[in-house]
């Protein structure tokens, strides 16, 4: 274990609405000029690559931290101190998706009124996450282009509740028959307005783009 | 919506014990010879193609049908009927995994007892659907090239329930990182038995040895 990680067990609340928790923790972010997202996506999507990108590119310029959840493994929140990035992994247990106490816990043990950004990973699944919100301050996921265009209509509470859907591996678009035209109208069916950045964390196409756009939501946020 | 595809939806069993209801219904399939696979899988890791793969290669020797589930579209049974293969598609209503009172409803609406091989595809979940005994005959998973070859070690309980695991889109092995030998150590922790078969849907490699190991299972079970 990597000395440079923190390891915190998480545990479901069963006591009280987890609605109510989250409304609390998204205003003592906005108090505390924290911006948290909340990142989903499938298993294997490119989670921890695309925290990594991001947070590459925007640690100049704000004080980012990570919090990764997983049902049993260090390997994402070691990956992501190497690059020296604080992070703390949140073991699940596991379990499916976090609730806005998990994600409380989380914050507590990395300290995030220290930071401008935090970056939460979520469990890796189209499904239950959707159903929990975890107070953060947007929702964003990512559709890997070899799980294919029809996502939207296979997930859609998934896809509805995003504020923003990152594309990744569009290096692969060749060699996957993914229609952006046939994602597009499906996303639209659940969600009209979302934004969509199509990024390569492998060549770091896009990436520049998305991570503007995530900084300008942080200096509003934090204003 | 095809004339060729029931939907049925299916509900949670909250009443009775899981494990009672899946051996029963494992007995009864056994009597009735009727070999039932659960295919479970991340979004997008290619089990649709897979099934229509299999049931292509086995319906000339077995009479084959498929349960499709989905949290809301009624594309895979549809995409499977249009191949002439069997299928209803059991939606689940947001549901993330299936219990062994919907497969029994699933088997209700095809009429099992028909059919010497039902492929059930499960929600797409790494998490959930490992929970709950589906009282099918045996457990395959599929893990995509593009997914990595850690998971193992992030979704530990998947792999540990399968009988056999399809690594697919080996056709992209050039394009992605993925390194066999780590995947099978991390496999090798949580599972040192199950069966391993390398394919790809998109070129049909590795589909016949795959599916003859099936036949033989079938075989064997409806003796």
């Amino acid at each position: 274990m990597s000395e440079s990680v923190r390891l915190i067990e998480v545990k479901e609340n069963v006591l009280d609405d987890n609605e109510k928790v989250a409304s609390a923790l998204r205003a003592r972010l906005k108090e505390e000029k924290t911006f948290l997202v909340n990142l989903m996506a499938s298993p294997g999507a490119g989670k921890t690559s695309t925290v990594i990108a991001t947070c590459n590119r925007l640690k100049e310029h704000l004080k980012v931290g990570v919090l990764e959840a997983d049902i049993d493994s260090m390997v994402d929140a070691e990956k992501v101190a190497k690059e020296g990035i604080e992070a703390v992994q949140m073991r699940t247990g596991g379990f499916c998706h976090l609730d806005a106490t998990m994600v409380d816990e989380g914050l507590s043990a990395i300290g995030a009124e220290g930071f401008d950004l935090i970056v939460l990973e979520n469990v890796g699944n189209l499904v239950c996450p959707a159903e929990f919100d975890t107070g953060a301050s947007i929702n964003a996921m990512i559709l890997s282009v070899p799980e294919g265009d029809d996502k939207p209509l296979k997930y859609p509470l998934m896809f509805s509740v995003c504020d923003v859907v990152l594309i990744n591996k569009v290096d692969a678009l060749s060699f996957f028959d993914f229609d952006r035209a046939r994602f597009e109208e499906g996303l639209r069916r659940v969600n009209p307005h979302c934004q969509v950045f199509e990024i390569s964390c492998q060549t770091g196409e896009g990436v520049d783009a998305w991570s503007q756009w995530l900084k300008e939501k942080v200096a509003e946020h934090n204003r």
